[in-house]
């Protein structure tokens, strides 16, 4: 098995938060997929049992994808990929909105969002299959999107140690 | 709600392929997310359940991806992405290599492809969540590959009418 061909499959670069009680989470992942097109689209992302993010969805069944701009720079993604919302706040300092939904929305760097309901989780060995149906989506600018693969190649990124994926 | 929010998913261009006894069946999907990094990683693809290919895949519990490359042709992508397998030779005049599994790779216009085992599936409305475990993945050539996204905006592909986003 040459697990180099897995390097080529496609993805995006999200910042994914919710809130449980007081306590804010929030992370980055590349693992965000429209599973339906219905009026209210149904999503998946997978993220890390390990992270506080996964652990606090489960608690609020809320979600939120902010989708990032090809400008995020590595301070954003740094402290939303590579510290844990377990010990560290991380909307100090960041642009966010409340959603309809009232969690916070990362609109930094961001170009558009989604609000979602978590209508169901799937275990998958180290990481959690989150089904999401859409309650509200914005688009905040015109900006281009960061893939994972401009990450890598031109940001020159490396990968989070939680995440779904080899590449880097 | 706006929908337009959801464009700027980033996706792959992939070709699926199955057999169950003597039928084989394939179609183009932009939703394959690897979801752990395990030595046999473990992957998620979401097929409309009306499609042959996910009826097929339901039966014969194997699917082979391949990882279309930017040069592949509305002639390749037609053939997989707006006709049905369920009366139609999908193989017939298109590159294709036996996987380990016994089952038909495309290796026309790819740059890599992952063999895998379907382990579970969920219910999703109107489609379905293959949860894949890969038992073989192999590098073909260096090409760069299709989005998405460049198939929209270079190639002016459509979206095949079971497709999971709306985008086009």
């Amino acid at each position: 098995m040459n697990i180099k061909s897995l390097y080529n499959l496609s993805n995006g670069m999200y910042i994914i938060s919710t809130k449980y009680e007081n306590h804010f989470a929030g992370c980055i992942v590349n693992t965000v997929t429209q599973a339906t097109p219905e009026e209210r689209p149904k999503l998946i992302v997978i993220v890390n049992k390990e992270n506080d993010t996964a652990m606090t969805m489960q608690k609020s069944k809320i979600v939120n994808i902010s989708i990032l701009s090809k400008d995020a720079d590595m301070l954003l993604i740094g402290k939303f990929g590579f510290r844990s919302s377990k010990d560290f706040d991380k909307l100090e300092g960041t642009e966010y909105i409340l959603g309809k939904n009232n969690v916070p929305v990362i609109t930094e760097k961001s170009v558009s969002y989604i609000e979602c309901n978590i209508i169901n989780e799937i275990d998958c060995s180290t990481h959690i299959i989150f089904i999401l149906e859409a309650t509200n989506a914005e688009v905040l600018n015109e900006e281009e999107v960061m893939t994972y693969e401009y990450y890598h190649k031109v940001v020159k990124g490396k990968t989070p140690p939680k995440a779904s994926s080899y590449n880097g």
